[in-house]
């Protein structure tokens, strides 16, 4: 006899492979809850308007993350480079608290946590929330907005990071197996 | 003198740099409104809760798709291949109203066009919506999903479409290097 499984479960692990093929860039969300600074990798982060300058992020009502941006006036938005994700790997569950503050070069921009080597830092303030099942949208209006280096986002899909195809992707294999040819060449005219 | 820039549309424009830097999936979202069928191309789309399953989507309000997905039951989120730039392009503003549907093999689910060969389609039922400033936040608890394929969307960045780094980005021109390096041994050999 099979066990029936939930609709709804059926419908969250058919929901999960699904999300699996939605590419997204990789931030890093902070603020500052009183003394204590807290960071939490995300994922479901987007802009929400321009008139004004908005952004939302999605946060699951079980992280601590919830409990310290509920009552954080200000957050900031990292967007990741392609060579963070040591930093993603930390601040989404392998490091713990203030810890992973250790993690990367942090700053602050009018108190909140920046990290200033990222992608773009949007320091957001919190103008609105919305909750709906096991998370809550918070919405933020853009206050300051920092852009670093070249375009080069680290990109989580698939259960895998990976960033875009580039020039660079493909140069040690191919110089690699050519140098080999060539040897394997230079050896059979010797 | 200097001609002073409104500090809203300043920031908004750094904003948008920042924005070319959050590489996303690209997906067609879809509705019923009455016979009339619409489609708009949206990168603003992500997972809000697994309990119950559920997605977001941003949509401004000032397009034709935002009046008929505020009086649709219903909605699809169409996940693209790398291969339907086309579709992407037509759905995000070159081709108009239905004609949408004759880009790709449309199909339909409970009345929602669905896309079978998207990476994935995750029809939902309206449930909720969020307004601030020029766009609107709609709610979609997930009622049936579908996977067509491996692995591979087609990603929006830096105002470009682009896919995952694959073996295959590299394999043509590195065959084709190896090909004209071995025949120009060749040719020196003979």
């Amino acid at each position: 006899m099979q066990t029936a499984v939930p609709l709804n479960d059926q419908l969250a692990a058919q929901t999960k492979v699904a999300l699996r093929r939605l590419a997204s860039a990789v931030a890093v969300v902070t603020c500052r809850d009183g003394q204590a600074r807290h960071a939490m990798t995300a994922t479901a982060v987007n802009a929400m308007s321009m008139q004004p300058p908005s952004m939302i992020v999605c946060v699951t009502r079980a992280s601590a993350f919830h409990a310290a941006l509920s009552r954080a006036g200000s957050f900031a938005i990292n967007i990741l480079h392609r060579g963070q994700v040591q930093i993603s790997q930390g601040c989404g569950g392998t490091v713990r608290g203030e810890d992973r503050f250790g993690l990367g070069g942090w700053s602050e921009d009018h108190g909140v946590p920046v990290l200033p080597d990222a992608q773009a830092c949007i320091v957001c303030v919190r103008e609105g929330r919305f909750d709906y099942g096991s998370h809550t949208i918070f919405l933020g209006r853009v206050t300051s907005v920092a852009i670093q280096g070249t375009v080069d986002p680290l990109i989580y899909v698939d259960g895998r990071y990976t960033g875009l195809p580039t020039d660079e992707d493909c140069a040690p294999p191919f110089q690699s197996q050519i140098d080999m040819l060539c040897a394997g060449f230079g050896q059979s005219l010797s």
